[in-house]
């Protein structure tokens, strides 16, 4: 008999169709990493500097130079950027319709120089430092006062959505707060108002007590398949400790972040034969005042609890999908974690 | 300068790219019916009637029995269906999730006998009889107390998640109300109350003044671009006249209906070489009475007005997307709508 879950974040109902279950093996999807290329040309690799905008921030080399070799990880625009940077953001009304100028921030963080590692197979030490411009990012345009949001995401393969094979995440920052995320602080501001809980907080305990949904778990850090999974093997990071704000993160978080990342990706890479998939930091929007509306999405919410989602995209969204915003999922969470779990 | 405009039956925002901006054939989609197949053992095709499960309502010659050739319309079960018809929707809650039995009705409609003809090539009178499909299956379906919500929908091509090349439709019956349609009835019941006016109208008023997003308009239907377009040559079709669910449309409707439908099929699948797309309908929810709840989501809306949504499948949605519920739409929705109207 499938079942329909709801995600008590997201408010989101999903059918776990067992009647249509379906093992890792069944996806037959084709290795990420399995085309070879060209790679002299590539725009994001080390040499190549003068091929890309010069560079917002980089972890380098003391005694290397911007724009130049000797980086680990590198920050610059997109060359292409979905929103524009320069410019007010003029808010508009015409008849029914609202809309304002496209003003944003669109990065790239190149994570290493090495055109053929992939962050599952990078060092812990090596992470570390993607994760270090994470929060340096954030960190740096929350103070812009035109942005409500920065959003922090990673394509792996072309079938996620990656025009570049070169190892790199992207970072879009908006006027607005996206709608995930708001239904998301809606739910958990509404649950804290009424039972003085954080409910992230509470899913993390109920998902550590009863252990079936579990895939990692270290001193600061959870890795489990939400109970109300979409997409077959989506993951959730979580830092244990309440916590509204990745750029709140310690050092020793950083590095125990880290670990976990690349054990989940790494059990994911191994279940999956290296799938493509998605990754996306949700964060607390930005504390940007707004006159009269103290409490509005622009506040840091001691309501919200940073972490990551992690989608393989192991299969098709179809018409149902889009036009209803229920999911089908073959794939239940509690068999998926147990294949993660056994994988090592 | 990129445009953030917001679809208010949605409350969705979109980045309208237009840095990014693409014309048709940028798009370099495969015709969908290029490829040649072996039809002799398509289930779906005439005389294999015995291949798929009875069928539930078929439109066929007088002379003709149930399960054998004769049909032009045919509905049966999907054989292999994401919820199950037999069954109570026991509801129940652990910890903090809630979830319930995967009770629904999953149909597939056969629109034609013939393995090779498109919607768009189809005759406005075969149309009407697929409609008229549609209207059968949720007047009978609505009945079913179990069910808060009945949803059609068609995959076309692959890459819109069709499974099978034969042309067919589906609904999915479920004993919840679907997140996209609460929020399009959350907006519009809102905008009821506060202006006793409903917002479906009041933007095809706008649309049908402006022009400028139109693409097809009869006496009784439009089609236009929606001014928050998601993706590349979104195509929304509404009735003019006031209308809350599909189920009442009248005969003389149906026929411009098919008229419309066809003639927005033929000017995407002119434009756009053939594309893969989907298209949904989304009426008013089931007249569930609820306990102590007349006015719940179960209630026929005075405030809705049911509209089909096309959605070309152009363009591949990424981490972003799947993060933020946001959307990057490189083409403006004028300069799609221009395109369409152009093409004949």
């Amino acid at each position: 008999m499938p079942e329909i879950r709801k995600d008590p974040i997201s408010d989101r109902w999903v059918v776990i169709s067992t009647e249509r279950g379906r093992r890792p093996s069944d996806f037959g999807s084709t290795a990420v990493t399995s085309t070879k290329e060209d790679t002299s040309k590539c725009p994001l690799c080390e040499g190549n500097e003068d091929k890309t905008p010069p560079e917002i921030v980089a972890w380098r080399r003391s005694d290397t130079l911007p724009n130049k070799p000797g980086w680990q990880v590198r920050v610059i625009p997109n060359k292409f950027p979905a929103l524009v940077i320069e410019g007010d953001v003029n808010r508009s009304g015409i008849g029914i319709f609202d809309m304002m100028s496209g003003i944003g921030a669109h990065e790239v963080i190149v994570e290493t120089p090495n055109h053929n590692e992939t962050l599952a197979d990078m060092e812990e030490s090596h992470i570390e430092k993607l994760l270090w411009a994470y929060k340096q990012r954030i960190t740096d345009l929350e103070k812009d006062q035109r942005f409500r949001y920065i959003l922090v995401f990673k394509n792996y393969g072309s079938a996620a959505g990656a025009s570049l094979n070169h190892p790199h995440s992207q970072l879009i920052a908006t006027p607005i707060t996206p709608r995930y995320i708001k239904l998301e602080l809606t739910n958990s501001r509404a649950y804290f108002h009424e039972k003085e809980r954080c409910l992230f907080c509470d899913m993390i305990r109920q998902e550590l007590g009863s252990g079936e949904r579990m895939v990692y778990e270290n001193e600061y850090f959870v890795g489990f398949a939400p109970f109300g999974s979409r997409f077959p093997f989506e993951t959730w990071i979580f830092p244990r400790r309440h916590q509204a704000g990745f750029q709140f993160i310690s050092d020793e978080e950083r590095m125990q972040l880290a670990r976990c990342l690349k054990d989940v990706l790494t059990r994911l890479k191994k279940t999956l034969n290296d799938p493509p998939y998605n990754h996306v930091l949700h964060t607390a929007p930005n504390s940007v005042p707004r006159p009269g509306k103290p409490d509005y999405w622009g506040t840091i919410s001691y309501d919200f609890h940073w972490h990551f989602e992690i989608i393989p995209r192991l299969t098709k969204q179809a018409g149902f999908e889009w036009g209803s915003g229920l999911y089908i999922n073959p794939t239940s969470p509690e068999e998926a974690a147990k294949y993660l779990r056994e994988i090592m």
